[in-house]
């Protein structure tokens, strides 16, 4: 059985897997304070050209995302989200467990504008009792989207915009950051996130390490006792080292988008497969995800021998379905997937 | 200037604030734990045929809202409402600030249906990541809704059976009851709420009290440890008896249906006054809240001398708007409002 | 029966009740934005002695005491409290519910001191793993306390003084607030408290109104958005103006201090009883809560006549109770309970 | 530098490590629903006697302290822990930050009585207003405590048997539970915890493993819809066979055990070289935690090349710390300190 219908499926990239046992039975303090922990905050600073940032490291995407939210957020204020979000559909409420409402709009292939946060805003500040309804103080988005979409330029820089016109944080979830950053469609790089998000967070537990996303806060007013706001969130690792080394050995040399555009490769030859055969795409997009519309007899076929996930009904004889490629992703599995398919 | 813009522009019904008088000086003991709140609950009691109810006063709408929610749902579980439902929109994320996600269904003139129930119901639970999501456990409808509209015998009975048959609760929000079950155009009453529903509350804020909601708890699960909760979320009047009084007054001799059906009485009239100018309705409904659509330049004209409230752009010339009548609209006022309506 | 237990046993002033029926039908907007609750926080603001203060009208006590500190604190920071204060022990934990730990420090007859808030400052900065524990943000008082004692000119100076110098905020619940300023013993006014605290309130309900506590933000900081948080906390009344009418009717002519002194002259004559009689105090003070320690059999007598309100117990055969005198208190019944006394 | 302060300075356990690296690149299904966690979960199971436990796997203590309690408390409803219970002093109030209060009574060297947990009951449902209060619905307990003190048969029995017949939920956090199992005057085994605790965790993190807790839970109730707690706190991490590998690792063979003996018996070294020189200790206790009181002269000479902990200025020239050992200690780093110590 060949898996592919998630990006962890696998553990670590081996090199991570070799740092970890160099340094395995080495002392270092605990609780994030560690040298591998500094290391990897500058290299990341230094990828995002920004030696300001304040970047910490979590083990989770939730937790990120909660934790995040948490500290940004008064009471009162909720968080404006597509509505296919991450933090709106796949978090068992996450972000409400902590007191605040996602406001949720409709989503275009999981993406959200900038048109559609400044209506949000204009009707809560017009509206007469605007204290009676949740004020909308950040702006989620994840790029790639839920959808394997990504934001262009243009987009990134409205959104940010009206964000700052209007006093609101953008903040950007990056669990798969460095597929879309790989893509071939993809317009942004780290520096421009660090110039137009408040915060964002660099994906590693989907990009080649065991575990851990790399929170990197831009604007002064989030960075004040964020290391609170992590214990309290149950995500301040005991043994953080973990989390500096594996960021460490992904953003040195590079590795971190060498895997990224292999798991890239491998998703445009098989997606260059379903093309081939025919099947439409739910969404279009470049990224590591990979969404066709296949016929039900086909898929039943497949799946004694690979792993994908549903994601729809299309019509009584189609779903759509996904296929998820990763820095694991080994080209013969992805070549017989090809092989098969072309004899369904 | 005379108001229509809602129903809690008076104080209360003069019958309540005789008892108000007489009992000012008269010495009781605290937390609703009075002969007044007891005999209020026994009166509600009888008006739903049902003595095993736990009867429980409140001071406000938002209040009886969260405090109900929270005392039945575990952290994990949500509440799907309409999106149109007070929760929803007006209470600044009150459900959400108590750690509860709303799970909001589009609505059809502010009613949720039972197909929708079981629709979201299925779609959580056949979801193979359903732990990653919120789980439903409970429906919120009001009645009559945010749009004056009520729901059928037929309906309420589906409701019921969708919820029952998936151990939802069914909790209806009654700040405008009385509105509701003295329309022409009502099916329901007190015994078939309590048969139906696993906790309703029944309006006093804007029907006839000072302030006040009395909450009905039918199913035994949600009557434990009930008043911990009203506690804890600010609701427990020292002066419980002020509550006690109001619903004893409202529900000994019919009042508190005597004086709703005076507010649909001058309803009625005031739509049939809107209805011969021609004016469609945003929706249709025979309870105390009317949706005229109307040319902006009668409004103009009216808004010197009438209040009412905005709801919506229709078009470049047209605004719907809400017009409101209670138990203290006075005939008068109607007549005057009509009479300037045929002179625009 | 004449009950004692508490000061909450009756409605309200009878100039209060006569307001409420000279306006209960006039109409005036909703949700505390009346010309009553305008000219109630002016005449707050005049008696404050200054006119930048943000006025607020809640309901109850652990409303106030929960809004104020939820609107204050960000998820990761609590308040000091003495380990007697009312949010410790008596709200069912509403402070926690909203997610902020309440700090609890031993306390001295209720109170706490600057010392105490030094210390436990101090030992939270100087943790090494301080991000590992509650940040201390607010000091919660209450003057009178829960035992009726009061704060000195200096013990508040002081307490002020270790507050601007932490950047804490200090917070006074002043739910008994007359009763406090109306002691031989006081050295307070509210335009002391207005210079010293960050916030504090009036309270209503137990010094003459219905109901009602009048939250006064002397700090920029707290004022912003505070509206939404009565809502979100369900403390928003609709018909706001019952708040508004009984604070003007408290505030014009000083009818709040004239029936304040009343309930004092009826405490200390009722004080002076028990000592004539030999009793100790549990706690030695000068407002309407007594707390005499009394031999058990002479309570029994008593307690066929009289509500009193159990404190604790002392030793095999004596109790510490407690008695309450209010604005409402006869002095014929104040006599007979004397009178009575005496012949146990 | 040789490291004493804490029992996490090191990564895992070699045999970890290889396993680890073995099962790096092969397939499994995210969120703890493979094979490894199943195994482990069996192991466990085993060793406790029981099978029909409920295993669940999360990455650390705080993480899994607040999941427990938050899947097992109503909003009205707090946990009792002694004072220095980590949930009360060192988790940033994660508790109260999902809405429950910890209930803290002074504690004995760490430890909680039956007694305590009786009185704090009976003081509760006793008390008139006991409805204003937070009710209590589970009890605390670490074992080894945060003072490295062990609760005896006896004492557990007595928990025990107080909770069961008040309804109160029992929890051991057990993050260093080898290090007290294995300990000289240990009387406990896994089996008499699955007997006598409702939900208690075996602690990986300190205890071999990179991370991780394995939660135990042996109550029904608290099964229920578990994993959508450990998803929405946060917790539930992508390639849960991470945790799965670990423990199966720790629980086949006695590794466990094993490791823990061995700081134990590191511990015990130590221990000894500081009773030779006559020391006393803060708190006596035989597992791997050591409270020496040591004067501050020495404990400066051997700061440039030890590291330990600070607990507590004891006199002027005296101060208590700690230094720990764990399953990574090596010996002859424990000579080298006792030859140290010798000399100073």
């Amino acid at each position: 059985m060949i898996l592919f219908q998630c990006d962890y499926n696998e553990g670590a990239h081996p090199r991570i897997m070799e740092r970890m046992m160099e340094t395995n039975l080495k002392q270092s303090p605990g609780y994030g304070e560690d040298a591998h922990c500094r290391r990897a905050a500058q290299l990341i600073c230094k990828a995002c050209g920004n030696d300001r940032l304040a970047v910490h490291f979590l083990v989770g995407g939730t937790q990120a995302n909660m934790t995040v939210i948490d500290a940004a957020l008064r009471s009162h204020q909720g968080v404006i989200s597509a509505g296919s979000g991450h933090i709106n559909v796949h978090e068992t409420g996450a972000v409400e467990s902590l007191g605040h409402k996602v406001l949720a709009v409709p989503h275009k292939d999981g993406k959200l504008t900038a048109a559609q946060v400044e209506e949000l805003y204009q009707s809560h500040v017009h509206d007469s009792s605007f204290e009676h309804m949740v004020q909308p103080k950040m702006v989620y988005i994840s790029n790639p989207t839920e959808y394997g979409t990504l934001y262009s330029r243009k987009e990134l820089e409205e959104l940010s915009r009206v964000c700052r016109e209007h006093d609101l944080y953008l903040f950007m979830d990056g669990a798969r950051l460095g597929y879309g950053l790989a893509a071939s469609d993809n317009e942004l790089d780290l520096p421009f996130l660090a110039e137009h998000c408040d915060v964002f967070y660099i994906g590693g537990t989907k990009v080649g390490a065991l575990f851990g996303e790399a929170v990197v806060i831009v604007n002064e007013e989030l960075k004040k006792d964020f290391r609170y706001f992590i214990k309290q969130k149950g995500g301040m690792l005991a043994k953080g080292r973990l989390l500096g080394i594996q960021f460490e050995t992904l953003f040195e040399d590079d590795l971190y988008m060498e895997i990224s555009r292999h798991a890239i490769r491998m998703a445009e030859k098989l997606r260059e497969a379903f093309r081939e055969k025919g099947y439409p795409f739910l969404v279009e997009n470049r990224t590591n995800q990979i969404f066709p519309v296949m016929p039900d007899s086909v898929l039943e076929k497949l799946s004694g021998s690979y792993g994908y996930s549903y994601q729809e009904r299309v019509d009584d004889i189609h779903s759509a379905v996904r296929f998820c490629t990763s820095w694991a992703t080994k080209e013969e599995n992805v070549n017989s997937l090809i092989e098969d398919l072309k004899n369904c």
